[in-house]
């Protein structure tokens, strides 16, 4: 049996990554692949706990920046063991709501813990498991905030409460990193239309994975 | 104002901690010093909630080396930055019932996960802020998985459900540390006397940060 296939969405909020993961998800359905679905931090009774504290919970307000790095890297450990590389051994594809890059990108450049500490971290967390593939949804930080703050509504959580100047540097970090891991990454205009995102994600998918489409 | 002295105490469970902090706390208030104690995972808002989730939540069960290992780092990161180093500032003494050689002891050796990305995992979630003093009370691992066992009464917690076998490597760990580490970790015969382990210790502080005791 083939081992599944990981592959990780990245972006700033309001990129329209919940949109294309559900598209290439019911577009390897059809073909017959199975596919299973993870998000961050989450995805496991441990990691969603994680989740709550880091997101809603009234003990997060005082929260700091190491201490938020290092909830995100317990959450990823155990998806990764419990969840992620159990479902490739079996076959299943993976597809990730972010993974690795959000934590290099939010945590080590947006609020300046430093890539050398967060890279250790990381790479503690997640082990050998990279993702094959990473698509980079990226779109004008002014857009991106713009939608984010409409969609947040009355329970605005914490990584998404944040000024313009930060989406500019988050951008600017993913678009670094793209070019640091051209093999890995692929950067995708989020300004285009849904129909042919889809259709660049899903070309690109066939292409470097062929052996499983024939 | 003279900045506060910071100690720790480690230990295996049952080496009889908790009253030697409390002799240690009560004879520094008794000339006149302000201490703040500390304790490992908890201490804050965040660290508390983690606490819950590394002792006693359902969630925990399943929960990864790697996982735990961040989660306790995660917490530390949160006591350091909120609560010693702010009550170090003010002059206050610190005690910490557990700091970092507990993690080096009982993630990186006892549950094998390396001392080197432990290092590298500690030392970005405390920052500079390494103990003055840490008092090791070592104790045969045979009584102290003894005392563990019988005081663990009807709710286990998932560290003191451990075998011998992981007491001696913890025991190991620690007087492996302490050679590492002299100038910082004081060895305390734990089967000494209550009242000559608590001599011990307070000789040692008045030698030590004699500063304080003129």
């Amino acid at each position: 049996m083939k081992r599944g296939i990981f592959i990780s969405f990245e972006g700033s909020e309001g990129c329209g990554k919940s949109t294309q993961i559900a598209r290439l998800e019911s577009r390897l359905r059809d073909v017959g692949i199975a596919v299973l679905r993870t998000r961050e931090p989450g995805g496991t009774a441990v990691g969603e706990r994680i989740r709550d504290l880091l997101q809603h919970a009234p003990e997060g307000a005082g929260m700091t920046s190491e201490a938020e790095l290092l909830l995100f890297a317990a959450s990823r450990a155990q998806l990764v063991r419990e969840v992620i590389q159990p479902a490739l051994d079996a076959g299943t594809w993976v597809i990730a709501d972010r993974f690795l890059d959000s934590t290099t990108v939010y945590q080590g450049i947006g609020r300046g813990l430093g890539l050398e500490a967060v890279g250790a971290i990381n790479a503690f967390a997640v082990g050998e498991r990279l993702p094959d593939a990473t698509f980079l949804l990226d779109m004008d930080a002014a857009v991106g905030h713009a939608r984010a703050v409409a969609s947040r509504g009355d329970a605005p959580d914490r990584m998404e409460d944040q000024p313009l100047a930060f989406f500019e540097t988050v951008r600017q970090g993913y678009l670094d990193l793209a070019k640091a891991h051209p093999q890995r990454i692929h950067v995708i205009d989020a300004s285009d239309g849904i129909e042919r995102i889809e259709q660049r994600i899903w070309l690109q998918c066939r292409r470097q994975f062929d052996e499983f489409f024939r």
